[in-house]
C-alpha cells in the first residue's frame, strides 16, 4: 500500500548532526517569489539534496528531464552547512491538489523540522497587489508577536489584514500548524504583480532574509534575470504603443 | 499524523461545571446573518472563549490579524455564565470545503455538546428570497415537532417546503444529527436577500433568540449597523438614479 | 466518530423473516422514472417502512417536513408482504455526491439484500433520448445472460451497447457489483427525454415491472399524472405558438 | 466492505509460472495510442485474459455488452506466452477520476507486476502535438539513463523537456513509481493531434514496440483504420471547402 507521504533521506544525510537548523520554505506560489528566492540561494550557496518527499496528494504525473529520464514530481530538502548554523531549505515541484492535502503534507513538514531540530522556519511568498510594482517591498506575518521586532528591524513591512485573502498553502500553514508545536515561523511576502513570474520581488526578499540569516548572497544573477524580464516586458509594451500609434496614423 | 479535527479546550476552561448549557451556533452561511447574531452576542454579552476547533476540511489557509501574527482558520466556542444558565456560543471563520466535511464537522459539534452536557442547540442562518426584505422574518425549523409551539409562541414562522431548497452546512445537519442522539435543536432563519451581508436580517433573529433564550441583548448597536447599510445601498441607488437622469438630460 | 453509511431498522421490522425476497431499487436519475416507479408501488401497496439510510456521501442539507420537522436526506427502505413473497423498496433523495461514493453505498445496499436474503433485484431507470416519446419502450441490462429469455417475455427491448454512455450510479453498479456475490439484477429503463420528470415513461417501466413480479398494481394515478404532465406541456407549446401568431400580426 | 481496488485472477491462470515476463500498459489517454496498440496486439497475438481489476477510483457505472449484460467498469490483464518470454498487457476501460486514485492505482499495478516477476515494463500513450501529423515521431521517457540506448536505437526520438507537461495518469507514474521499485519502464509516445483517436500514431508505436519486443505484429489492419480515417477526415474537409465554394457563389 502506498503512503499518503513518503520522505526518503539520501544516504548522504544519515546520521548526520544538525547545529542550531533553521528551516526555509520556496514551494511554488504566487510569482513564484518563494520558489525563486529558495532555489537561488541553494544554486548560489551550492546546498545539498538531503531529501525527497513523494505524495499522492501532488499532482499524477511525472517530469521529464535530461536524458529522457522521467522521475515524480516530488519536494526536496537541501542543506547548507555553516559552522555558526544550518540551512534546511524545502523546494519543490508543487503544493497538493486538495485542500486537505496542504494541511497533511504541512504537518509532515513540521515532522521533519522537529525531527531535525529547527527552531524557526522561514515561509517566502508573493504578496499579489494587482498591478507592477518597481520597488518591491516585502511584507511579513509571524506566528508569535515577539517575533516582529527583529523583523521589522531587517526592513519587512507589517500591515494590519494584509494579505486580506489570507496566506494560502504551506507558507501559510507551517505558520499556523508550526504555532501549535511551539516551532517560531515567519513568511516573509514580495510584492508583486501576481500576473508572472517575478525576479525583482525575489531579490527583495532575497535582501531582507539574507539579512536576518546572516548568509552573504551575490543577488547579481538574480537582479540580470529581473532586468532581463524588464526589457522583454518594456518592449512588449513599447511595440504595443508602436502598433496603436500605426492604427492612429490610418485615421488621422 | 495530523487529526481531521483538533478540539483544544482553553486552560480558563478546564474542569468547568455547566448549568443546563444551551449551544448557539452561529457560523458562516447566507447573508451571514448566523454569524452576525451570534458575534453579536458574544460582544454584548462579553462572552469568554473557551475552545478552538482546527480541522484539515477547512480551507488551507491563515489569516493574519494584528501584530502581523497569522492564525489558521477555525471554529471557536465562547460561554456566556448566567446563574440560571449557561450559553456556549459556535462561531468561526469558515464551514467545511467539501461535503463529508460538513457531516463529519458537525458529528464533532455534537460531541462537545454532549459532553458539555447541552440539550438544546438553536442554529442561525439566513433564508435567502432573492429581494430585499424591509421587515424580515424569522423561520423556524425543528428537529422534534413538539418543540413547535414554545417556537412558534416565540414569533417564528413555520412554512412546509421552506426553505425548498433545504438547510445546508451545519445550521441543518445539527438539526438532523441531532436529532439522533436525543438533542433538540431548532434553527431560526432570518428573511434576507441573499446578496449582501445582512444586519437587518440579523436584529429580527437576535430579537427572537434573545426571547427565546431569555437573555436581553440591546440591538441598537446591530441596528445602527443595519441602518448604516441601508443609507449605503439608497446611496448607491440615488447615484445611479441621478446619474440616469444627466444621461437622459443629454438626449433632451 | 460518524460512520460513512449508518443503516437504521426500524423496531417494526426486528427479527422478520422474509419469503424469498426480491428488492426494487428506484433512486433519484434520469427523468426521475425509477423514483416516480417504486414510491408509487410503495403508495399502491401500502408498503411499511423498515430502515433508513444516511450516509456521508450524501449531500449535507437536511430537508423541512411537516410542522417544520427537519430531517437528514436519506435513502429508506420498504416493505411489502405478500404470501408468496416479500418485496424489499430502495428509495430515497439522492445518491452520492462522489464517485468512491457510488460504490460504497452500493456495496452497502449489497450487503442489505444479502442479509434479508434477496436472490434478485430490479434496478429502475430512466434511458434518455433527447426528444419526446409518445409511447416509450423499456430497455432492459442484466447481470447474468441467462436472465434475458424471461425479462424479454415480459416486453423489455435490448439493445447493444445501449445506453451508450453506460448506467451510471446505483442502478447500474447493483448489477455490476451484485454479479459478483452471485445475486441477480435486471435494470429496466423507461425511454424519456432526459428533460423533465416523466410519470408516461414510469407508467411503461411500471406494467413491465407488475408482470415479471406478479404484483398488480392500478397505474391510474400515474396515468393521471402523466396526461396531466402531457396537458401542461401543450398548453406551453400552444401559448408559444398563439404568442408566435400575435408577433407575426405586429408584422403583418 | 469494498475494496478500493479489487485483482481478481482468472482460475486459468491460477499457479501459472511465467517466464522472463515484459509488461505493456496501453490505458485510455490522448488520442487513445496506448490503447488502440495494446489492444490491437492483444487481439492480433490472440493472448488471454488473466485478471480484472475493479476500483472505486473508476467512474461509477456500467457499461452494457452483447446480450444485454451490464459489467462494471476495469481494468484488464492479458497474456501471450511465447517460449522465450511472456507478455503481461494492462488495457481497461478507464483511468482514475482522482489525482489520489492514480497514484494509488499505479502502486497497484506494480505490485502485481512484481508478484508476476516482471522486470520491465513498456507504457504507451500519444503525445499531443496540436495538429496533424503526416509521419508521427515516436517520443520516449525512461526511468533509468541506461536504458536510453537500446530505445533510442529503436526508432524512439528523445526530447529534452518533452512532453513538456510531463506524463500524466500510469504511463508516467509506472515510471516514477517504479524506478523506486527497482523496475524498469519505459513509455512511448505516438506524436498525435490530440483532437482524435489516431490510428496513425498508434501504428508508429505499435512498429517501434514490437521490434523492441521482438514480436512481430502484422500491422495491416491497424494501418487500414488508419487509411479509411484519413480518408473520412478528407471527405470532411473536402465537404466542407465544397460548401464554402457554394457559399461564396451566392454572392459572388
Amino acid at each position: 500500500m502506498i503512503e499518503d507521504i513518503s520522505v526518503r533521506f539520501l544516504d548522504n544525510f544519515k546520521d548526520q548532526k544538525l547545529v542550531s537548523p533553521v528551516m526555509i520554505e520556496g514551494l511554488p506560489g504566487i510569482g513564484q517569489v518563494g520558489k525563486l528566492v529558495a532555489e537561488y540561494m541553494i544554486h548560489m550557496l551550492h546546498a545539498t539534496k538531503i531529501a525527497e518527499i513523494h505524495s499522492i496528494y501532488f499532482p499524477p504525473h511525472v517530469i521529464i528531464e535530461e536524458n529522457g529520464v522521467a522521475r515524480l514530481v516530488r519536494n526536496e530538502l537541501y542543506l547548507h552547512h555553516t559552522d555558526a548554523r544550518d540551512f534546511v531549505f524545502l523546494v519543490g515541484d508543487y503544493q497538493s491538489t486538495s485542500n486537505e492535502g496542504h494541511y497533511i503534507l504541512t504537518d509532515q513538514y513540521l515532522d521533519i523540522a522537529a525531527e531535525l531540530g529547527v527552531r524557526r522556519i522561514y515561509t517566502l511568498g508573493g504578496f499579489g497587489v494587482g498591478h507592477f510594482v518597481e520597488e518591491p517591498r516585502v511584507l511579513g506575518a509571524l506566528n508569535r508577536p515577539e517575533l516582529r521586532e527583529e523583523i521589522e528591524a531587517a526592513g519587512v513591512v507589517f500591515q494590519r489584514d494584509e494579505p486580506s485573502g489570507g496566506i494560502v498553502g504551506a507558507a501559510g500553514l507551517i505558520l499556523g500548524l508550526g504555532a501549535m508545536r511551539g516551532i517560531d515561523a515567519i513568511c516573509l511576502m514580495g510584492e508583486t504583480s501576481g500576473y508572472l513570474v517575478d525576479p525583482r520581488s525575489a531579490t527583495s526578499v532575497l535582501t531582507v532574509l539574507s539579512n536576518l540569516l546572516n548568509v552573504p548572497v551575490d543577488p547579481t544573477q538574480l537582479n540580470d534575470r529581473a532586468a532581463e524580464m524588464e526589457r522583454m516586458i518594456e518592449g512588449l509594451i513599447e511595440g504595443e504603443r508602436l502598433q496603436s500609434d500605426e492604427e492612429l496614423s490610418y485615421i488621422g
